[in-house]
């Protein structure tokens, strides 16, 4: 593993996802007090700590985003097609610019900080199979109990994330947590797995990792579920209630998946056994999303 | 007690609460099936049941409010002033014209649905002291448990509201619930306690009602609290985790409140116990309203 030479930390790339954002004000304040204030997280590292608000106006406005998702706004193809322009694609080229590959400030690692009206606890979501991020996770669920990793190598989306910029990056998701408020207990979970992180990087640097040996739940991305809808196109269901907040548990085909408005059960007629996560996120009833279905891979990890 | 006439409910008052907006959107399906479809809540009522989408742009965007809160709009000296003009004011004056208590369609009683980000449970509001909302309030205490009243009479907001277009009426609270989000089970508890509220109005204009006999606890508006700020107004601190999701709980001088983001507590430094409320609301932060604390009145309902 070369070394790590600059981490970019994330928060506020969805401007209506506070924990990141106030996360990453806490650390710029810090950094302008170190080496007397708060340094464990930040001082004596190898590597350069960066951090950015994502999306700062809709941080102002107190929304998600302004015209489109930053967080799918980093298609290499839609960056460079001059036609498009509006405020995410405009914040999107310029964060390109100054965090890609090719620029001074290249980004080595990014950890994009995220959060979801999803009960999905304290999630890690890997774009790739990268052996280096894939060890990471499983020292995180090692260090961390109730850490779950979700992978989305499957989606076909790894290429429009901001964390894209970076060949080795991860998201971290908190949740239940509704739009434009904070709950302390996750901020402090959202701190300690960077903290983790860093710490990790640095050992890294120092070339003092031990191989993870063992094993690693991962949830890999199968495909999404839209609402039931009317031909109109509204809702004619909700989440059922004996699914809801159950993410990363196991769906069995037949087992109730929406309720209509008049009460009336739809199941999951699947052909197998699933793993549901991001139920009922707020931001993607927009993007028909009810639900990402997941199957459950158990890796073994270790030396050969 | 007079006849009731008609009866308005109404939901989507903003725009991204969507319990009451599909609940609005189901009654006036079903309005439309009588007298065969799901006729219990709606069919032989001895008054007319009108619906209202409170804020339909603001729905089809998914926000609260296009330009200022509608549910803050219903002043009537705004409503007069006819140099302010935006979405929000015209729409107020239109659902004014429409319901207010000289037009031909005057509601007599007014059920406004709402959710919140807080963990109030199934809340009643009231904001005027009339002895028959009192009344009605302790018959749905007495049928429902879990089942809070909060009394806003002393915000001195009670002016600026959409159900102050009628003498009678009251808010329906339901949380914790995301913004832009459906709860099954929140819907259905919503739709409980509107039956149960269009049943009484049905006793009452049947002469039919026994005055209730025994005790309600009302929570009575004391003040509203701020988040800690800096000088230059950003959030210093987050809902201490001891206090997160407890509203209606006791607060005792000397407990924590806030936490900073260093996580330092700041404790509740009133001289007497209170009880909060809207502890978290996402809606609220803009409004520098971080909880609203409440007294806790134990009345005596009596026939004298």
């Amino acid at each position: 593993m070369s070394k790590i030479d600059r981490v970019l930390i994330v928060g506020g790339t969805h401007g209506n996802e506070l924990t990141g954002a106030y996360f990453i004000k806490k650390l710029e304040r810090a950094a302008s007090q170190i080496p007397q204030g708060s340094p464990d997280l930040l001082a004596n590292r190898s590597f350069q700590i960066q951090t950015l608000l994502g999306n700062p106006k809709a941080f102002t406005k107190g929304v998600r985003y302004i015209d489109q998702d930053l967080n799918r706004s980093f298609d290499r193809q839609s960056l460079q097609n001059s036609t498009q322009c509006n405020y995410e694609i405009e914040r999107a080229r310029e964060i390109a610019q100054s965090f890609e590959q090719s620029s001074d400030a290249a980004a080595t690692f990014i950890i994009d900080l995220h959060s979801t009206t999803a009960n999905m606890g304290l999630t890690l979501i890997l774009d790739t199979d990268a052996p280096f991020t894939l060890q990471l996770a499983a020292h995180l669920s090692a260090m961390i109990p109730a850490f779950k990793v979700y992978s989305s190598v499957n989606s076909g989306r790894s290429n429009d994330a901001l964390r894209s910029l970076s060949f080795l990056s991860l998201c971290i998701e908190v949740g239940p947590l509704a739009q434009g408020t904070l709950d302390a207990d996750l901020f402090q979970k959202t701190e300690e797995v960077v903290g983790e992180i860093l710490n990790y990087l640095e050992q890294s640097n120092r070339g003092e990792l031990q191989p993870y040996q063992g094993e690693l739940d991962l949830y890999q991305y199968l495909e999404s579920v839209d609402y039931p809808k009317d031909s109109q196109g509204n809702l004619r269901a909700m989440i059922h209630p004996q699914l809801q907040s159950r993410d990363y548990e196991m769906l069995n085909p037949g087992d109730p998946m929406f309720l209509t408005f008049d009460y009336e059960p739809i199941a999951y007629n699947g052909d197998s056994v699933v793993y549901p996560v991001f139920i009922n996120e707020a931001a993607y009833y927009e993007k028909g999303v009810a639900m990402t279905l997941t199957n459950k891979q158990r890796l073994r990890l270790e030396t050969v």
